[in-house]
């Protein structure tokens, strides 16, 4: 399964919300057109993102939503516990440390830090927030799987670097900044702009059509 | 154009932000294999996405990093701005309004609205947040290109319908929750989570490597 591309992996996470939606509606059983339809994919290239982690559909049949979604959140390690840190606890990692949606999916924060001795010390939920310094030793201890960046962008890269040499392998990126990191580290960005961009395209054909 | 799949526009803002930084380095020409190892694409698929919009690059020469940034930005519709307001400004929305990212990028953060009386009139930066009770009085002034949605999930549908009603075409959905809209409307989902998902399929492997 090593072989895998990573735009196939990077899809994974939208089949688990839809099949999750599906399950949520009751629906059972679903084809590889229906599925398309609400990912905005060909039939195709469903069946082809699915092939490449065995069989789960028969001809004709359509997939099982429930089998479907065990083996897909199974596959991308969803089926346990993932510990992350949040590192910078301005208004932004505050407001992550916040999001509801983490803990469900289970990501679970575990420490935050912040280079700023007015926030050390304080109380973000659950958290002490740790002082920059201790990032490092705490990395140490090998209980962070996931790094969470919302530091402002000229600090990224170096929290970055110390990140990867503790060990981290997976850093989510909230900082405009591209991050330069060894190739066995993955960065997904949350880059609203790029967001934004992405349908700039279709309100301007609109502006131009109403003149 | 109008005929461009809608994943190849998704695509065009991370030509953008490829570009730019290799603008930024100094780059001024550069093939699609360059290209293309940049973004994890091949270079047939750059070389296929592009030429939806026309020919940028002469044959074995690569493309000109200035020409095709500026003509790629022009497409997005980037060589304006877009003004955008922020419903919702508990943490979030306003880590959202503080966003650095936004206003380089021709974005103008134009209004702010709550339910919440104790937001209502309070100060966000050079904003006033308004009362949600006048978003529809505000939408059909026909100011607003892009609705940021910072609400609580539980909120979500009804201020996605809303400002659907007012007009607008562009959503940033910062919930969990997915907006259902009708098909002339764009929404792009801030999801933490499934940016996490797709770093776990690599955590996992890792793992079991490790033993």
């Amino acid at each position: 399964m090593s072989t895998v591309p990573e735009v196939v992996i990077q899809r994974l996470p939208l089949y688990i919300r839809t099949l999750t939606r599906l399950q949520d509606r009751g629906v059972e059983v679903i084809s590889s057109q229906e599925l398309g339809a609400a990912q905005r994919m060909t039939p195709a290239q469903i069946r082809k993102d699915l092939s490449y982690f065995g069989r789960f559909g028969k001809q004709g049949r359509g997939y099982t939503v429930k089998y479907l979604l065990l083996e897909l959140s199974r596959i991308l390690g969803l089926d346990r516990q993932w510990n992350a840190a949040v590192i910078g606890v301005g208004r932004l990692g505050r407001a992550i440390l916040g999001y509801p949606g983490f803990a469900p999916a289970g990501f679970k924060m575990i420490a935050a830090f912040d280079a700023d001795p007015r926030q050390v010390g304080t109380r973000v939920g659950e958290l002490m927030v740790q002082d920059m310094a201790e990032l490092e030793n705490v990395l140490s201890k090998n209980e962070i799987d996931i790094a969470i960046v919302s530091v402002p962008a000229d600090h990224a890269q170096a929290v970055a670097d110390k990140v990867v040499r503790g060990g981290v392998k997976a850093i989510l990126n909230y900082t405009p900044f591209f991050l330069q990191v060894p190739s066995d580290v993955r960065v997904r960005s949350i880059d609203p702009v790029v967001a934004l961009q992405s349908m700039t395209y279709y309100l301007r054909q609109g502006k131009t059509k109403a003149g």
